[in-house]
């Protein structure tokens, strides 16, 4: 029995919600249980300057908490004059999970900034992120399409990620914040729809974990994220559709 | 007429949203037309090093803005490693404007922290930021009443703030970002219910500015914070009820 | 009866020593009772990058302190590695107030850096560097009018600024330090040599004012600005003359 | 046929050799192939303040590279004022890599800092760090040991590191920085002796992978790692068969 | 024949005004030639970290420019967030010359900031700094005696410094800025009274120089501080006599 | 009788390790008793932005210790995100004292630079850090000279650079760290082959010294200096005869 009363392959309740901010090309609300981002993107008609007149795009993630996400208020990290080493982990994980599953060339020389910002953490925060962040991905693309900006959804598959630990002894999927940090073992995958890995890291600090039990943890994972694409597929709804069709073609 | 079709004197529409926020202590989500700010009070059992054994409280503003509240994206303070001239100005007009009407010695050894985070931006961000946060304030207070940790509500004064400015030769309440940056005259105004200045900040860098046309400005400023403060009443419901009972004895 | 004997609406007594090093094109030591500040204005033939080729030009401020200008020292800015709130603020004010009456247009592609470097404070320090930056300026554009480089002078009105305050309840003019660390109202005002309003910033935070206080405030500092502008004109001597000369052909 | 000319399972050269330096109560130079990396172990008699009076020890990792230890030449961390996200990720890594073998409350209260510098760099710069650091770690242990300052060695298992990656679609060992870098999957181990998971980083950015290839660079890895512990005992001589001693005894 | 006329072994004119500013405990500025340095002494009732519990004091020196004390306008080190590399070596010099002739341990646990700020440069801005500081120091350390807080002038020798040369192939005595930027060899000098070395640092980065030219220059360079401590004396006045009769009874 | 040993006029075992490592154009491992400091030396091909189009190269220098080079483990300036003044002060040195011998006008527009890291530190790492980059740097000109980006060799004369100091009242040669930490003179000192002064650097802070005793400390240096250049020449071998005929050429 968790915590919360869920089953051991239980996701928490999802909701996504488009359009959450005005401004932004791509803008979501996810939240997964108690956990909920902000994941806005940003259209940037330039590309950073080591790809400069290569033909080919960029997409890149900035994460960050408010001050009082979380239980007890943290420090801004403009307060204290530097970003942390989490923080800066999480932001290249993002930014290499959008780029993997996006030909970077059919995008032409712009940049997606895709901004996830916790507004209230319960664990997961940084797959819910990137679950989040591919829907304002495709939404920032759908923009770019109608503006006649690139001529096809450069997007080869869809992706979702999330967390499964070993907590008690047992696997278990999506891990709220009091199950994360008393899991022996800690993991975060970020999948594709077919379950292709584009992301794994496992962490057994506690207890190293056998090849038997990651096997496990992956194949929990791989059903997780198949329900999370269901929901981005829902939320997006016709657009998800145009997505489909154009990788039918490609098949 | 207005850009946006509203009167000289009136306000853009207003809601105030509480416990936006399930971890802080108050957590005001507020709105005034497309200008969203989430308002977090975090109590924190410590006050600053100059304060220590002085045996009085302290209140402080932080503020930021999303990097893409605004129409174009913003590189965030944390990665350019300072916070703007401009942002520490309105953490310090937050800071003082709370502390004016607060008993700071009944407040006893600790310190309220308001965080303005401003998710979608059009004009009005630090007003904005004031009037939400006096409403987490007082959750805040009201929480540390309850917990037996302060005796009474420290609160002087209900207080708000809204922005005034001279539009095509005129005085105009509450200017959005397209008045704001079209604007002759600018003026900031913190006042207390009753129509004290608390803050005034007022600037003419394009037109100079008569003694005349002040008094029109902060007239006109009066009437808007009255309006906000029935908002915030209205929000805080029984809450609000009790704060005025306590002003009544004081009277 | 006042701290060091004045009347409520008298000035300290105010000095300004035009030339005071010898590189920058306008150099004023100025000092208002025990506060001195150095005032240095220097030409920059360029634009900050968000002014390119645009055919105009800029003015901005610096402000610092002498470690020591203080009763006790103070840390440098740089050996803290940043800039405190409350310096930005003043520095975006010189700016400002410089600005707002300089035709930036005639001043072509570039740029006149204030450096106000307080060498001894005793309250007012903000207030007399504008006083002070204001006769650099004046200085630094006539230099630039003697090489030819601009065809007139683009000034369109005197500036000076002072600070009033409500002290044992009643309004006093230019508060030195023991005055303004106990005031329940503080004022700056920069105005114009017609009286008309540039900058107006009060805070009550110990006591919110009404708008009669206003008044009275406003109507003190005018009085002081008028006298503060003779002072600059004195020093300024037949340059302030072909100012007033133009101001007459412009009415 | 790899670009070395290696079989698809055969690591790089190894050597590593103790007492490198004079100062550090453990100092490795470990090189695989040209990958060349110094790994200081320091002890310091307190804890972070986060573990103060709760009578466990801490360990922590740190890592950079020489400004030429690559082709071209990189600016160095403390030129640039700040640390490289990659490098963090790095720090974080040894730093959890070395807790997760070790007993902290038989530490006591001190730290033990492992520097890993990296004079030479042909990929896999991070795993030997941890390869190199492991022994590092065990002298510094020896060395409090001899001193009497704990009671018996803490360590619960041996360590090591090594890459595997997808290469021209097949799995291949510990990849050189040429394979590194056109590698369609890279994957970082950590490993026990007893071949159990202590990390594990996998990241398919240029192509996603399934579980099967999963599995496979695993098992590769987990042939890599057990030479490397081989390899680390001989370096460590008498002192390994302590280890495994205590070891039998926990058996 | 020198740029100003003077001759091989010619000061430039030396002034000394004592009780420049009036919240130091030392004050002074000093002018040679057309640069200028403000040298304010502050006490402080602590001492660094380092020296805590030791019984001894501690004299720290801190060196700054104005932006526009030189040709063309310099960038402050606080905007840049960085002070230069030549700033702290002239604030470690100026530190470690004050500490050569002060008995620290009369001092008692306090540390005595010596802060030098450039308001002209022509040349020589480190070494009056250091001829300016030390009669700041005098006054601070006279300031202790009268307060009773030391029980003697803790004195050893008095000091300056200055700068000589070798302009077009001779030497040449307290280089001005014209000078400075054309010399083959550049040569700092701290002496005593006896003409005891303190601080010798010479580079000959344009044209390595013999040991005989070293000799030369640093026969001059003493002729000139001898020169420079009459200057100190002479501003001490009364104050210089109460040292030299201390001095006398060490002898 | 010296504490280890030597004779006061006697240099600690030289040793110079050319090819240290494998991708700088010079590296130099060299180490002076238990000094170790690795030299490398990189050519770019571009100028720092104040040389641009000015047809000549540029030469710098940056130093760092191994945070355990040390009897303790200091910090890395990295993680306090500031170079101390002492290391700024020695790059700065280092990069003076090979521009002095090179003709930067026939380097070409390209920079090279010599990395110094101290491995392990037992006194004098600066000036063996010079003596090691001038060899680093040879290497690095010879390799352009291979690829015919120079026509001849651009250097004037071998330099190398060693510390003196005054131990129990008497001048001692090559100090190790615990003389150099109790001396009451220190002096370090960059020479050329034919014994001229480029940078001399001493300091009595503990006891000022008579200029009898400084000429007997640069006799003292210049002899070790003259021995540290024939360890050059015996590590470069035929390179070194190279640049001897060409400095006989130039006679």
């Amino acid at each position: 029995m968790r915590v919360d009363g869920r089953d051991r392959d239980e996701l928490r309740e999802v909701t996504i919600t488009r359009d959450f901010t005005k401004y932004a090309e791509g803008s979501i609300l996810i939240s997964t249980g108690d956990t909920k981002v902000i994941c806005n993107a940003s259209v940037e008609e330039s590309v950073p300057y080591f790809l400069r007149d290569q033909g080919q795009g960029w997409i890149t993630g900035e994460y960050a908490m408010l001050p009082r996400a979380t239980e007890s208020r943290n420090i801004r990290a403009a307060a204290k004059g530097k970003i942390s080493g989490r923080t800066k982990e999480i932001q290249r994980l993002i930014g290499r999970a959008m780029r993997s599953v996006i030909d970077l060339d059919k995008l032409g020389e712009r940049t997606i900034w895709l901004d996830c910002d916790v507004i209230q953490a319960d664990g997961g925060t940084r797959t819910a992120s990137i679950t989040g962040a591919f829907v304002a991905l495709i939404d920032a693309l759908d923009y770019l399409l109608e503006k006649d900006k690139i001529d096809e959804m450069p997007v080869k598959s869809f992706i979702a990620a999330t967390s499964v630990g070993i907590i008690d002894g047992a696997p278990a999927l999506d891990l709220c914040y009091k199950e994360d940090s008393s899991a022996q073992v800690d993991l975060n995958l970020v999948m594709t729809e077919e379950g292709r890995i584009i992301e794994i890291q496992g962490t057994g600090e506690e207890n190293p974990f056998t090849q038997q039990e990651l096997d496990k943890l992956v194949e929990l994972g791989e059903k997780g994220i198949k329900e999370l694409i269901r929901y981005q597929k829902e939320a997006l709804g016709d657009k998800a559709e145009l997505l489909n069709q154009k990788e039918d073609d490609n098949a």
